[in-house]
């Protein structure tokens, strides 16, 4: 790319049709930044061929249906781009978005916000923005793809079958996670995703030079993709259909197209240089800009000429939904029996009818154990009647307990298995996850690691949590009584961190009833994500019911007919504590209630009488305490004395660490005596 | 690597002195794991070769004086391989590990935790066992030593002068973070970084090849390391010293050198799989490894001509202090000016004195302003009274304003400048950053990105609060009002999560004043690490004094004289909208207090008298409210009235999102009546 060439009229793709709708995307973005006075005009501008291609050329999808279940999808991981999405959606035949939506270019409750949102707007298949989140995401629809279409495709009828195509930048290339999950796509052979890297070398703080170095697409190769250049990517648009003509013949393989571009292709000034990266171009460089592509138009006006080509995809989406219906018919005629489920999860996006009895049966069935056995039980419990429930760990499988027995390895060759082997990658494995319920179609997926490790996998546990997706963080070792391995591997604040994010479960069961009911909820909501944290330390088995623990909150024991002097919190393996405690001063002839509390967020839910029943508030703050093996931070809104743990922990055996946390029976009957 | 080779007796080096220090490594890490009945013999046992190469014929160090500034630092990434080091500071002269030390593996209060950490074991540079950390923060103390050569040395006399050696596993090749720090070590041209990666192939799960298929040396070659080979990583010990010397050649790139490595080596049947990783291994199979490397001591016993041979180092390293004095010396007397900082930092790791004084100044001079600003002028003030001040931002400077004006880019050619461009590397530049700190020469490293992304680096901040690192973490666009760029881009949970995390300080100051007095403090601590909040968009000047800001909470203004009805408590912006409110109830001639609280551990810190005095128990939680753009979470600790933001936010511009959310005078005054 040389920076030459943006002066006087620009060099456009040779195809003046083309060129016309190519620019009407780019003025789209430009007016409404300008409008907004806010947002990044700089991608869209580079990126509009691109674009163009795909949607014009390559893509299939019913722009009335958005959700069209064989669509190819598309993600825009570098989501800064936002109205880039937004002219194509409305360009090509969304409702979604119509003219004066983009109008309303990140306005308050606008369907065109700053970043794309999928809980916002229709055609926009996943929230991006936090870099290198999106390219996770595209691995992980692409993995969907894989998976089911090697679960339901027949030699002689295929029903799922589609591509996944994802843009990213140079932020999202430095990411870290971006490197965990590329590697993770190659290992895997996803041979019908295609990433294109638009390769513009700018940044936020200028020139990619300054900080980034590295050879991508030497790097993409070591990671077992096919990797091809398009060297001039505002204008080569023959040379982006080959290339992607070339990634579709590479079955084995994802491929990467690196794509030279010009930042702010167009903009006279700005092009090729941070100041049209991230801020309205102003108002006599929009007029440069016009002049330098030759636009006549005026703002938010798209040329009908442009829109009775581009709509043409309305009549095309009709048929291509008219074909898969007769596709689904034929399987249907032919395999009935796998065409009931792949209608429930496939067209509908639904679960089987029974599957929570399968917990319910397995709650009353298990004993005392550690938590991490009792989650390793519900999984294998849900694994035969939820054929979508898929997940995997972050190369703890052994220590989290997380394996599907007979369900296989999902690995290159082998994609009707439901097993993930993410390696050590908690943050693309969470990103990943995501990907695979965003596919919306039945799949369940769960992911785990240790407690701590959340930590590195954050980033994409909030968006799972922003988004509304039904993605479990199976976590386990989830207190300093992992014991040896020492305060780098002991939580403290973790449960406190994530009962402090919106939309999310934070789960923490004492026992397998607890677990069964936390599982539940965490399957049936669609829109929720959770985050469960399992005891490697083994526990007792509680005198409680399924109903019970569904409130998220509940009295487990009560020797005062409903009105305690005194009330013990705990939850996880310190639900054993309170007992204790509770027994000690019953003994001594106090009245007492025993409160499990697994999850913070499903009790708030409950009724206000419920609540009020299960923390009556006649019993003072100082007369509630919690024992729980991790951060009092928090624990204020319940209650007013702590046996919990709010420095750091240490290296020891379990018997040690509860003698120097004051963990012991005697240490947390001490405290809850001092409340009287 | 065959696996037949483990049969009978094992092929070793073919030097008998250098197989018997060897094996003394092995074997006290294989009984020490058998003692402790936990722990991770496999790293030690294959990488026992590399390591007596390292601190045998390599390495500069003086084992009686672990901190001897010129030493070679040595970062074990893989922490799990803990008995690995300790093995090599007990044979090689530190104090800091007996043999009874050793005994005491993993136990409470030793010396040998379960991972290295380095505020337990002097001898032990970092802490490290989340993986990927500790090559992040090997790069970090590598390019401190650029940094600081280029600072200090002439051409006729060099006082620094050091090289970075770091062990890697496989776990860490797959962690997203490490992939960034290397690039970043490419892009810098850091040639004194030599790191060494067991390629043994196994991790956790069993065979890599489950998970990870990729080429790394290729990898590594893309961002610009020279890649070396060891082949025969168990025998070969003329390899690997070959290797390190072409590595200290090639000066203008890192190396890595891939030794292909047996886990267990040594162990006839638990070699070469996960059951040698992290588990004993079992009392047969002690024997049977004892048997098969011709072994013939007892368990901790060091052979008498093992250890007179390795602690000649002390003599050595004795005679390396006397030579590192002397060079000292001449430097004092050619460069007496250059010599009293190099006294101040390099040596006694301390900061000039008087630097506070810039601060005070600055808090005066400063005006109304986004605290993002101030914070610049804040940065900007430091910068020449503390030489030690280094840092940059993750491609965000233009946004949060952290460039220091005037000292240029760290880059390679030029590693005296203080101004570092990490690229979009969160997580990395945290880590790397607390490197630079623990290279303990005075420096005093901050990182910045938005609030947000702390969601990505938030292990090497937990890191840096466990190891008690001082390390600024600068933060801007801290709540929903950064705007337009919507959910994505809006921290609500953040300031919670850190408030849970132990010894860190979570800092939001509201104007001049108050962030001069946290950088007062997050600098003068040299054992916590800061999160520092700041606003995009402006503010006002507080009536404060620096004095009353250092407390972490103080009363702004009262018209009760000590005896408020009410109490408003805010942070940052927000105490703007308190200051409002106040005025509105004072109208109706209530008695309020208005309270700032910049930083709550600061607070926490404070006598019990003073924190009485600003939150005085006369008043109830249910007259005392919270303004903060942000979750409520945690706050029921000081206040039982909310007005914060417990959902995401949106993308709309700050005006709407002050309707929409609850926070414009109005509705805060309206919030604030609600209590009378």
């Amino acid at each position: 790319m040389v920076a030459a060439e943006v002066s006087g009229k620009l060099r456009q793709t040779g195809d003046a049709k083309a060129d016309k709708i190519i620019n009407t995307i780019r003025f789209l973005a430009v007016d409404a930044v300008e409008k907004a006075n806010s947002g990044h005009p700089g991608l869209p501008m580079g990126m509009a061929p691109l674009a163009y291609v795909l949607y014009d050329k390559v893509m299939k999808y019913n722009p009335k249906n958005p959700l069209f279940p064989m669509r190819d999808r598309f993600v825009l991981s570098a989501g800064h781009g936002s109205m880039l999405v937004y002219a194509l959606l409305h360009m090509f035949g969304y409702d979604s978005v119509t003219i004066d939506d983009i109008k309303q270019f990140r306005q308050a409750n606008s369907k065109t916000p700053g970043h794309p949102e999928n809980f916002m707007t229709p055609g926009v298949e996943i929230t991006t923005g936090p870099l290198g989140q999106g390219i996770c995401n595209a691995i992980g629809l692409a993995a969907a793809e894989a998976h089911l279409a090697a679960t339901f495709n027949k030699p002689d009828c295929e029903v799922v079958n589609n591509y996944t195509y994802c843009i990213l930048g140079d932020g999202c290339m430095m990411e870290g996670l971006q490197s965990e999950a590329a590697s993770l796509a190659g290992h895997w052979g996803l041979g019908k995703l295609i990433a294109f890297y638009d390769d513009n070398s700018i940044s936020i703080d200028g020139r990619t030079s300054i900080a980034f170095s590295e050879d991508v697409g030497k790097r993409y190769e070591a990671y077992g993709w096919q990797v091809l250049y398009v060297k001039e990517g505002n204008t080569d648009i023959i040379g982006m259909e080959k290339a992607i003509a070339e990634a579709k013949l590479c079955t084995d393989k994802p491929t990467l197209v690196i794509v030279t571009t010009l930042i702010g292709y167009g903009s006279p000034n700005k092009a090729d240089s941070y100041a049209a990266h991230g801020a309205a171009l102003g108002k006599d460089e929009v007029a440069a800009t016009r002049e330098a592509l030759d636009w006549e138009y005026p703002p938010f006006e798209v040329p009908q000429d442009v829109l009775s080509h581009t709509r043409r995809k309305i009549a095309e989406g009709a048929k291509l939904e008219e074909e898969f219906a007769k596709k689904c018919e034929e399987y249907k005629s032919k395999y009935p029996e796998d065409y009931k489920l792949f209608e429930t999860m496939v067209l509908k996006n639904d679960l089987p009818s029974g599957w929570e009895d399968a917990l319910k049966k397995a709650a009353q069935e298990t004993g005392a154990m550690a938590t991490r056995q009792v989650s390793q039980v519900m999984l294998n419990a849900l694994a035969p009647v939820l054929p979508g429930l898929v997940g995997g760990s972050a190369d703890l499988a052994s220590s989290n307990l997380t394996i599907m027995k007979g369900y296989g390895d999902f690995l290159k060759g082998q994609y009707e298995c439901r097993n993930f082997r993410f390696g050590v990658r908690e943050h693309a494995m969470g990103a990943i996850a995501n990907g695979l319920a965003l596919y919306n179609a039945g799949l369940i997926p769960y992911n785990a690691t240790f407690f701590i490790f959340t930590d590195y996998q954050r980033g994409a546990i909030r968006m799972a949590a922003l988004s509304e997706i039904n993605n479990m963080f199976v976590t386990t070792h989830d207190s300093i009584f992992l014991g040896e391995d020492g305060p780098t591997h002991q939580p403290i604040e973790h449960l406190a961190s994530f009962r402090a994010m919106p939309n999310l479960y934070m789960m923490r069961p004492a026992d397998a009833t607890e677990a069964a009911a936390m599982y539940a909820i965490a399957v049936k909501t669609r829109k929720t994500p959770s985050v469960m944290a399992y005891t490697r330390q083994g526990t007792s088995k509680l005198d409680a019911t399924y109903e019970q623990a569904s409130k998220g909150a509940y009295v487990l024991s009560d020797n005062s007919g409903g009105k305690p002097e005194a009330i013990l919190i705990g939850t996880g393996s310190e639900v054993d504590l309170c007992i204790a405690a509770a027994e000690a001063l019953r003994a001594e002839g106090k009245k007492v209630s025993v409160v499990s509390m697994p999850c913070w967020e499903v009790f708030e839910e409950q009724s206000a009488e419920y609540k009020e029943s299960v923390l009556p508030s006649s019993v003072p703050m100082s007369k509630r305490m919690v024992c729980e093996a991790g951060s009092s931070f928090g624990w204020t809104k319940y209650a007013g004395v702590f046996a919990c743990i709010d420095g750091f922990g240490a290296s020891a055996p379990i018997k040690d660490l509860r003698e120097m946390f004051g963990f012991t029976e005697a240490a947390v009957t001490a405290k809850a005596k001092s409340m009287f």
